[in-house]
């Protein structure tokens, strides 16, 4: 048990999720259990909060609101992209020690990680005793050493169900339909799209992946054998795809590419990708009826389409962090471990946050096929659990055929 | 009470909806309580399928299956955007003569209510007795005479849901963010964006309909006053705006331009319009985080983010639609009026088919406010009831702000 007196710190990283405030509620109903912790104080967007000292006092928040946040998609201390430096660090320590500080938990993804990491060093280096907690989240299930991530099922789960709703679409009126899912490096967003399969020739029909180098001829190709086999092809494609020297595919189509301040290439928010790809099909197939939809910010934040699996363990990440900071007095970040691939259960563990910290997972290769154009069943014996339950499933007339009465 | 005794068709044609099962099921499960009617068929594919005699009969289909279907979205018959001419109708009547087809249901939009005014004419040139009924679906909501058509209610609530998740987001992370939704003529589906509101500072900021000329200069100063006072802009766009000498803004991009059968320009399953307006704003105010996102075939065929009104509504247009021709022994296209304003209520009428065939409903002035950038209360009051019950709400912390200690 820790018996460091002082407040408590939240906030919030990166891209948000539809269950991120489900961590920040666990967080905050937990700490103020703990007569050590003063106060808990949330920090408005991130790191910049901290720095500017726009904090906002959530002892004083109510349990009613906080259950209603939990529910709502998207940051509510909201966010930041900024990536702290030496000096950033530093002016963070002067706000940390004149508040008083002691329990630092950040919420985030590959970057805050790293963050968290950098500031917990910082306060080594000063000699400043705190415990800081990174708690994970990310929709592109990218974490290391995490069996998955928070918010990775919801955003898996609108994937789904807006390829459900786009194959029974485009069987209605066929054509070649591109769908551009979320992801830089990690492909776990874009497979998810596997779970609108249900009749043998369901789509999506081919699925490409960061974790493949892309190759036009190829891509071609595969369409081609789709499209001449069911008379259409639904195609989902990470937004990362990259050829073989690794160049984003869509780098090759703007002269001036726009980069955050962790010098990550923007990909989203715009439907170039899905426009090259699918002018590349008109072009070399002929095919007249195609079609490109970015999914872009729609996946992320989307209200009202959440998996039950994910709410329920990203309040429990939140819960066990406060839990891991003031019972077991330990720095690092939660994980989430999958202790059986017989059933689905998960446990919490605590692990060093410089494990996790700016380090990607991408798709292993057995969750991919031979071809690189598909994913296997074992993804989807992986990734089934986490979309959560009551998922709505597609239905076919079964009516038979009519006898032709004119001869044709 | 109709003494025609043979059997009924049913088609559905155009694009599909969320709901158009549900007026299928509709005419099939009222239909199948008939005597005269000896068979209910359905027509694979719309029009396509009675030339080909691809029909299969749904006599012989489960009720229990025909009510997973009503949940299923897009057409389970399959669709068309055929337009038949002189020949094609004959054709037609061909087919209907031999398998002896007395009562047609066809369900569709504009485009598919002008088909079954001309099936009818040919069936009358052709002293061939049979009825004839179009039932309304379009998530465009432009069918004239009726309050509102069924597909429009589940379509506004995936728009609205949408941008309650992107504005989430955009709050979080701040910038200006594009959203391009469906809508060739009518802005109504567009306009249901409005719901994402919820806090006076909440997006859409700005909504631009294709009822009102857009002009570049106009767009460019309302952006630039909504992001100096929030910092922010979203912005919903339908896919159609048009400039004052009414050519389409994408228009003005694409050399080439694709046409259906029906003349209609392809406005969706492209990210251009989205682009092009977000290198406006990069371009001429500067600033950085400009996003677009095409919602394209997202909107009209989500699973899983059904208005209950909707369905219930699509379900008795069906029901109706089957008594209208056996009951009353009419032709037509059945109607949904709203008799009263001041509370939620609908009736469901005959009225001639020359009446709403190929003819457009736009948005009433009075929906729309005085600079064209955003809509009204009225359109508020006679939108919500459409969307249905249980539309998720978002929540902010409310907690106090914390004194700062240090002097900025």
């Amino acid at each position: 048990m820790s018996i460091l007196e002082g407040k408590a710190l939240i906030a919030q990283g990166g891209g948000p999720t539809a269950v991120i405030n489900q961590s920040l509620v666990g967080v905050v109903l937990e700490s103020r259990k703990f007569p050590q912790v003063s106060r808990v104080y949330g920090a408005i967007h991130g790191l910049r909060g901290i720095i500017e000292e726009d904090f906002i006092d959530l002892t004083q928040e109510t349990t009613h609101n906080l259950e209603q946040i939990a529910l709502t998609p998207s940051s509510a201390l909201l966010s930041t992209r900024d990536k702290p430096d030496e000096e950033y660090c530093k002016e963070i320590f002067r706000v940390l020690k004149v508040h008083d500080i002691r329990y630092f938990f950040y919420i985030g993804g590959n970057d805050s990680s790293d963050t968290v990491r950098i500031v917990n060093e910082q306060a080594k280096k000063a000699n400043y005793e705190f415990r800081a907690i990174h708690i994970p989240k990310t929709i592109d299930n990218d974490l290391v050493l995490n069996d998955h991530t928070p918010g990775f099922g919801s955003a898996a789960r609108y994937v789904a169900q807006a390829f459900t709703g786009v194959n029974l679409d485009n069987r209605s009126i066929p054509g070649v339909y591109i769908g551009v899912v979320m992801g830089r490096h990690a492909g776990f967003l874009t497979a998810a799209s596997c779970f609108a399969k249900k009749y043998p020739d369901d789509g999506p029909h081919l699925i490409y992946l960061p974790e493949r180098a892309f190759n036009e001829e190829n891509f071609i190709k595969d369409v081609k054998g789709i499209y001449e086999k069911f008379g259409r092809c639904i195609i989902a494609v990470s937004e990362g795809i990259s050829d073989e020297k690794h160049v984003p595919i869509i780098t090759k189509l703007q002269e001036e590419i726009e980069k955050d301040a962790h010098g990550n290439i923007q990909l989203s928010g715009t439907g170039a990708l899905g426009d090259l790809l699918a002018d590349l099909i008109r072009n070399k197939l002929k095919i007249k009826r195609v079609r490109a939809d970015t999914f872009g910010y729609l996946q992320r934040s989307f209200i009202g389409c959440v998996s039950d699996i994910d709410q329920q363990e990203a309040r429990e990440v939140g819960e066990r962090a406060a839990q891991f900071a003031v019972w077991y007095d330990k720095d690092g970040s939660v994980a989430i471990k999958r202790p059986s691939d017989e059933g689905y259960s998960v446990d919490y563990e605590l692990i060093p946050i410089e494990d996790v910290a700016g380090k990607t997972k991408t798709m292993p290769n057995h969750f991919i096929n031979k071809d690189g154009n598909n994913i296997t069943n074992a993804f989807r014996t992986y990734a089934r659990p986490l979309l959560g339950s009551g998922f709505p499933i597609a239905h076919r007339l079964r009516a038979p055929k009519v006898k032709k009465l004119l001869t044709k």
